[in-house]
């Protein structure tokens, strides 16, 4: 989507032909900086210390990573130690493991000399489906925004509630849960997306807001707290979120909150609908309450906030007394009884074994 | 409650014996600071930009500050002039407009020259009042902990979940959420609380956190997102939050978040609390979420964030990009479904017209 008017990725090769330049999120709303990632090791401190985060773009980023290990050591030993060190980065997103199984499994078959090239080769491929992916998932939910715009009074606004960004700053571009966004906007119609703050990390209110500017999409920024009362008061038409996880029978893990905007959708019949591309689809978990592993973060997520000061500086500020402690879980996990629909980039589903599996009879 | 190992309340007769000192909320909790009130407009303007906050505590200093104004002016012009001023502060919190009743209802019958005098012991009577209706509401509450902490295994910690400040620095004294948790505590049951940050303002990570810390509670500060999985996975054993309006059939408004926790409380069987003193139940409503206005207040609240530097400094940080706007509703309406009872200063009851009744046969 477009920065200043030019269309951009989160991801893409250097000019100099090997490393590789991403965008700097943290820096984000306030300014914007791209970084260009030269090791493995610096790319796997970029998906762990989240100058980059989303599933997809992780993905991404992993499979780049896996490449500039591989033109630095193309051994086994490093194919192998590469591997454990970029899958220790985040231990929730699927994506991740998806792609580096997907490299690994590549670059095993060709002989040491080749498989730098291979990586990055792959790693291209893995951003141009991610795209196709994303595009086609905003098909789908353009025909679901569409058809809810159309039971609505003429000249009256379709205002969509998102949580975190799920935007194309989470993946190479389109995103998951804005891609329709992006469409419906693109399409003409009159939407206004309601963006959840989405402590702690602020996603929503820095890189939500700052990409939807970016393209011109109406929207207002929310406290986390407010969605419920929107809600029982019909100011919300429909809900899309992201996900970085969906078990076999659609449960989804998504950012910290998504399950209590699930609730609140449920109690007020607002339709909540999840977008994902299929790789975030784990066809070994069922019960995503039970069995997802839930991602610990550091307390000073919670305890100090970043932000812009009068005169311009960002600057970081606590927010809790001395002496009181935090606790920081990234995820919840919505069980698919409060889940409208998944959009896939195959199309819409039920969330239920039955509704995915139909879509994915192969069970990927 | 004690600061500083000093027994303090929220609001006192200065040493002068005539103006009002309250400790200025906004500082904290970084600083521990007290104000002057020494006119009706300064009081008004406490309420109103909320260095002061909590029903019940606006209710005292409203009070308060229709002594000051007698005290400068007692005609029945300024009398009808102060209750319009006090009245237009906040408009969602009920112990106002009760307290102002009250003042003028006495003020009335008195000639003006005594009319200072009046007003002064009446205030000082409510602020005795408050206090011992949020001990009575402590020792109500404090029975239901006992039955919930009997239930857990030997030795385990019982868990409680609050939403924003109804401690002690919402009233005069011991507050009404937090009551029974500082008896509890007090009592030598092993206690914790998850403290939500309440945001917008995050009076549960700058006050309840402090408040708790000050008193030695136990307490762990959490995000407003992260509730519902705690509460997924058995780490919450009760909630109890106040309330600023509780209608005749038991709905209740609260700080906007409030009714995303309930709704999470009700999917995972845990028992879900309001605490309040019976002035802020308002008899002449019934449908909470159709009848109770809900107070809009400044966008800067959610784009505008305060913290402390590393260097001490408090500074005012915007954590949004320019460009985006934010929306802001203080307060949403808890249904009466979602709650498993009522704990007034008479007792506990459900939330209901019959509950109510119960408790209440007069209506007051």
């Amino acid at each position: 989507m477009k920065v200043n008017g030019q269309p951009t990725r989160t991801i893409w090769l250097h000019s100099d032909g090997w490393s590789i330049e991403v965008i700097d999120q943290r820096k984000l709303p306030h300014s914007f900086v791209t970084v260009q990632l030269s090791s493995m090791e610096q790319a796997a401190r970029a998906i762990k210390e989240m100058w980059i985060r989303g599933a997809p773009l992780i993905g991404a980023t992993a499979a780049y990573a896996m490449a500039l290990a591989m033109r630095a050591d193309p051994s086994n030993e490093n194919l192998a130690s590469a591997y454990g060190v970029l899958l220790a980065t985040r231990p929730t997103a699927i994506n991740l493991k998806w792609a580096l199984d997907d490299l690994r499994n590549v670059l095993r078959q060709v002989p040491s000399e080749r498989r730098a090239e291979t990586a990055y080769r792959r790693a291209a491929e893995i951003c141009d489906e991610d795209v196709a992916i994303c595009s086609s998932i905003g098909e789908h939910g353009l025909a679901i925004i569409k058809e809810i715009a159309k039971k609505k009074p003429a000249r009256a606004v379709t205002n969509i509630l998102t949580h975190c960004n799920a935007g194309w700053l989470a993946t190479v571009d389109w995103g998951t849960a804005l891609a329709p966004i992006y469409k419906a906007h693109d399409a003409g119609l009159d939407i206004h997306v309601w963006v959840d703050e989405t402590r702690p990390r602020n996603q929503g209110a820095s890189l939500t807001a700052w990409e939807l500017n970016q393209h011109g999409v109406p929207h207002t920024v929310i406290v986390d707290n407010m969605g419920g009362h929107l809600m029982q008061h019909g100011q919300v038409d429909m809900c899309i979120v992201g996900t970085d996880r969906t078990t076999a029978e659609g449960d989804v893990a998504n950012k910290i909150g998504t399950y209590l905007k699930a609730l609140a959708a449920k109690d007020n019949n607002v339709p909540f609908y999840v977008a994902l591309p299929s790789p975030t689809i784990d066809w070994t978990v069922r019960d995503g309450v039970k069995e997802i592993p839930i991602e610990e973060r550091d307390a000073t997520e919670v305890t100090v906030m970043s932000g812009r000061t009068k005169s311009g500086e960002v600057v970081e500020v606590t927010i809790t007394p001395d002496g009181s402690g935090a606790l920081n879980y990234g995820f919840d996990v919505t069980p698919a009884r409060l889940i409208t629909g998944l959009i896939t980039e195959r199309g819409v589903c039920a969330a239920s074994a039955e509704g995915l599996k139909r879509l994915f009879p192969a069970g990927r």
